[in-house]
């Protein structure tokens, strides 16, 4: 069987060079299909054969880099990967809305996807419902293993519990890598503690935060895993805007712009959080930052909680994730998955295992 | 399409009515397939419709008990359901060595199967290395994930690394239930320890072990696993017998007959297991009785263990399972996977989840 796999490209050294490393070793150890990189792009480039050809992955980056043309619009790339000869799988692995919204055209016209853009499951109701629809109604397949806790089997479990008929009651955990880390050190469970802003400095001095720290502080990338998450478990929540999500930004500096400045000003803040972690530590506990569905009462809540010293959150450590499940089946005690929820490599992998299923489906 | 399931069952009460219920579920919400089920048997009875129309799954085990009659043959067992309209998937509740060795034939005459068995993936390397033969030759499928940790994504987790060319460095956990559950309470983190043979006779009184205890002691359900786990990785086990397994069988107790007499005579050899807790306390650590491979040396070693007080394996609680793998891709932090490993519910959604990977697959 010839597959093609035209995949998007968020540039070199993120995500995406990873998957194409990924991919090569697919390539050359699938037996069941003949896997083709006929597109690839980035933001501002974009190069592909007109008739098929694949392109060589070993070296497919810097051809992008050297001989790539501006992209072509959305309906032409749907257009062009829907007339490949034999399925096609496009790899997203960007974060940008524009492609999010063009998933159901992409699969109304065959194309399978595999991503770790959570936007497009995210974002609003009716994109997610329309995805779905479009899916179903073509049987063609769209996973995104990698949109929560990358590589981890995360939505697969979740999956299995809905599909075999478990009720999930509960879910509940650190959802990012960053806050793993602030919280971590900023209320430990052992030795010193850190001020909250030297540490936030910290992490973005070590490439721990987005670019900007506050695309982390407002908890928005944690909500955006709950709602995909609450959405597969049948809880059509609207937007991230339909629950409560707290905001580590302080109201005062909202209206910052540079980043740079927001760090300076951020120590004037610290008695804050200082404050807090006084309450926790009187009550011999932590404070995470975790994000909980529960999932009778249809409750999603994003935020800073205390826990108990003993529990499997305040154990966590670095910058790890921990994803619990409560089920009907499990009872009383959790299942719980932890470990690296961000990193080129992992996440490559949750979108590179979302390729293996695809095929598995396909061929 | 038609999709017939005939399912061996091992009895009522049992994982195979858990996988009934399952299937009852999945029958009236699988749109992709008409889900049927022609076969059902327990040790000494079998049932099935010879024009492949389907037993009512609610009422078969009741019917299975009132009208079955003698099992038929393997051969005709094989015969009866490679002739059966559409695809077919056996499921095979057993723990039986006589099924196990036919898979390579069930697998060869177009049989999928789904399975927690693990005597047929734990067996001899060439009955292994026959049965991926068959399903790789032909196109069909064999799962087992509840071989491993019932439920929970052990096998499917560890296909990904391997699929996607990550490299596993090491897997270690606790593996068994029973003895999650007897060490947690000889050697707990906080509070009184309990007497070691004690604990055993109390485990057994609650259902927590085999009928016979001494399955559970002898280590070999957990040495089991870890072949199973180790041929994934590649690593060509012989057998249970190729490394080492330490047994909690007193060597001067191993002839003995009943169980009831095992148990009476265990509390005069506590003073061992008294022995070793004391190493542990003294160095603050605690014992475990845990399973671990080494990929680069190929080692595998079942047997107690001592753990540091904040080490996961250590933190776990009742009769929890705990997986870590680490792999060159995660580093030094391994992905970590922990809950129930044994009882009914949570082993039937392992096997009634593989069977939806069947149907996505071939329908």
């Amino acid at each position: 069987m010839l597959l093609t796999v035209p995949s998007f490209m968020t540039g070199v050294g993120g995500v995406g060079s990873c998957v194409l490393r990924q991919l090569a070793f697919l390539a050359k150890n699938c037996r069941s299909a003949e896997l083709k990189l006929c597109y690839i792009a980035m933001i501002d480039k974009a190069l592909y054969t007109a008739d098929y050809t694949g392109l060589d992955i070993d070296t497919a980056l810097e051809a992008l880099e050297s001989n790539g043309q501006s992209p072509p619009t959305i309906s032409f790339i749907a257009d062009y990967l829907s007339r490949a000869p034999g399925s096609t799988i496009l790899i997203d692995n960007t974060a940008a809305n524009v492609i999010a919204e063009a998933y159901p055209l992409f699969l109304s016209q065959g194309i399978n996807i595999a991503t770790p853009n959570k936007k497009p499951f995210s974002g609003s109701y009716q994109l997610w419902q329309n995805i779905q629809d479009a899916a179903k109604s073509g049987k063609f397949h769209v996973f995104h293993e990698s949109s929560v806790g990358a590589g981890m089997p995360i939505i697969s479990t979740l999956n299995d519990f809905v599909q075999t008929g478990d009720q999930v009651t509960r879910i509940e955990g650190v959802f990012s890598g960053t806050m793993s880390y602030l919280f971590n050190s900023f209320s430990p469970l052992q030795g010193k503690s850190a001020q909250w802003s030297a540490e936030v400095k910290k992490a973005k001095e070590l490439g721990f935060t987005e670019p900007d720290p506050r695309d982390d502080l407002n908890g928005l990338d944690v909500a955006r895993k709950l709602v995909i998450l609450a959405r597969i478990v049948g809880i059509p929540v609207e937007s991230t805007s339909s629950f409560p999500v707290e905001s580590l930004i302080p109201q005062e500096l909202a209206n910052i712009k540079a980043a740079d400045e927001f760090l300076d000003q951020l120590p004037q803040f610290d008695h804050r959080m200082e404050a807090i972690k006084a309450v926790a530590e009187k009550n011999n506990r932590v404070v995470r930052f975790s994000g909980s569905i529960d999932v009778s009462t249809k409750k999603l809540k994003v935020g800073m909680e205390m826990f108990d010293r003993s529990h499997p959150i305040a154990l966590l450590k670095g910058s790890d994730n921990i994803i619990s499940f409560h089920t009907k089946r499990y009872g009383t005690k959790p299942i719980i998955i932890q470990g690296a929820g961000a990193g080129g490599e992992v996440t490559a992998m949750g979108i590179t295992g979302d390729v293996l299923k695809i095929l598995a489906r396909i061929c």
